[in-house]
């Protein structure tokens, strides 16, 4: 803090990432990356691509990915937008459609930079409680409200709520924005893009840090109406004309015009997944039904910063939050089918399993 | 507009960048980039990175960039913040430090984005008139504010002030933040970064984008005392915890490290503008003197938007602006010698000339 702060600085809180760690003999299960690498296809476009244009100013539109995601969501250009990482794309959606005079509603439990971004930009938020199951009720949110926002699948329970019931909140919500953050999505979650069409205050924002595996890139993307896209347009040529360097329009581009690879690479995470929650029931954990590429899970007897220790110890990283009610959980992102088998073995050597 | 925008995204003025032409048969003179391609230490950095990483969150710190601007500039490590581009690190300076009772100073003609901060995060500016030969006076910034903002050399007149008028100014205003955008000042111009020890209220922005050859590339940073920097650490942390992606990082770092490259492309660039000034000259142009990678001249008689219109015809690119007092002048950039030869080719051809 300084005197040359400004007052609202002081009271912001800032978002705390997930450890990356600078050694490499570690397992990273803590920050939900894919355990494959980029498509080939992105890596030829990098191969290939002319450097000595670096010395040019990218496209200020990144028009060359608006077309692709135009093509695979079969969606016109004009109701794509795309930023530095969905963080930012969220963090434009708030300044542009959130600071209302009424509340925003959001999960209890959710992505937490929400709650950051409200406190940057002054908005007021209303906290709707999970059901006793970990579950996002959406039929909880009728109040009268300046906008919602909630994930699907929601982090970090990795639980999702059905196209039907994103539907039925829709109808009966029709004046203000409802954002649904589908990050995790493609891990089995039904997206909200379908009904895009039908309600103009739909905005689905997605990213290519996980079910693309290019987190190292920093993009995400926008989906809506025509409107509500010019009004993010607005904000981030009020902030940074040029958000998307060349390299991260280029490899973005590929990765998206990759399906076959993309399918085979989510296929086989959702695989492990479903064989890591096996694994870990017979352990002794309780583990939520997950639609990501992670799950979050409690041992029956053993507390969760123990075993978050425990593992660390073992070189496995995995995220654990303090926050009462689930200071027992760890969410454990799922890597190679290898290093899940590692967390296994590892956790059948814990002296309390 | 929508009835979803908020009040504030309505009153928004978006920045307006300069033109990037999709065909490549054009001669860019219009947004001030590099006629020489990046370092070829950049694309080595490039060309081995192993880009299988990419499918991993980058360092949020972006340390590997910090430890190489802080040995080229001789200071601490806690004394830079880098961001993803000058523009990011600029808004985010803005709504650290310049949200105050008191209004913001800042020249009448300058960089249009400030203008574009203060409406987007509801600071009050007060402009502060340039001499009548294009120059900032600093004596005239004695009024009670809430900071002090300034490119030097300023944009788009392309002159700047000296080393003695900034430290007298810092000298005199010690309460309220001044930062001094250097986006040019490799050009020619004394970076204020020398007075950084002496003065915790200053703040130095520069970029990668010009004198650096990477503009697709968005790499921006800003030195200052420790404080400072931890307040813009603290809105980046509240915005996006990984602004720079790895090949940003990597592209960076390889381009300030190569100090030779560097010294030698700005070395040609200088002497470009000498020689296109003195050719203007020779053709009836006033040019205001340079200490940029532009200049910035109008025609004795024709009218700077003919000019414009003309060059367009001959497929050559020059910027424009229409604000009263500066409506014959052209913007015009540095390109190669040869570009700059066939420049002054086509207005020799022009009629009035």
């Amino acid at each position: 803090m300084s005197k040359f702060w400004s007052d609202a600085l002081n009271s912001l809180q800032p978002y705390v990432p997930g450890e990356q760690p600078k050694t490499s003999n570690i397992i990273k299960l803590n920050t939900n990356e894919n355990p494959y690498p980029p498509s080939p296809k992105v890596i030829e476009a990098l191969d290939h691509f002319p450097m000595e244009k670096l010395r040019l100013y990218p496209d200020p539109d990144g028009s060359v990915l608006k077309e692709a995601l135009s093509h695979y969501f079969e969606l016109p250009m004009d109701h794509v937008f795309v930023g530095n990482g969905s963080d930012e794309v969220l963090a434009h959606a708030f300044m542009a459609f959130f600071r209302q005079k009424k509340p925003l509603l959001m999960p209890a439990m959710t992505y937490s930079f929400y709650d950051v971004y409200c406190n940057l930009y002054n908005i007021e938020a209303e906290h709707i409680p999970l059901t006793d199951d970990f579950c996002i009720d959406l039929s909880q949110y009728h109040q009268d409200n300046g906008g919602i926002i909630f994930a699907n699948p929601n982090a970090p329970t990795g639980i999702a709520v059905s196209l039907g019931e994103i539907e039925e909140l829709l109808q009966r919500n029709t004046n203000t924005l409802v954002l649904v953050d589908e990050a995790y999505v493609d891990f089995g979650a039904e997206s909200a893009c379908s009904l895009i069409g039908k309600y103009s205050n739909l905005l689905v924002v997605q990213t290519l840090s996980k079910s693309r595996s290019l987190a190292g890139m920093r993009i995400g993307f926008a989906l809506g109406h025509p409107d509500l896209i010019a009004g993010l347009e607005r904000v981030k040529n009020s902030f940074n004309s040029y958000p998307l360097d060349m390299l991260a329009l280029a490899s973005a581009t590929a990765a998206i015009e990759d399906t076959s690879y993309f399918a085979q690479t989510v296929q086989q995470i959702i695989s492990d997944r479903n064989w890591t929650t096996e694994q870990l029931k017979s352990l002794g954990f309780e583990v939520l039904p997950s639609s990501t590429n992670f799950v979050f899970a409690r041992h029956r007897t053993a507390a969760g910063d123990d075993l978050m220790t425990y593992l660390r110890h073992e070189n496995i990283l995995v995220r654990h939050f303090t926050k009462p009610g689930i200071e027992n959980y760890l969410r454990i992102s799922i890597g190679t089918r290898e290093e899940m088998q590692t967390l296994i073995t590892a956790l059948e050597g814990y002296a309390h399993i």
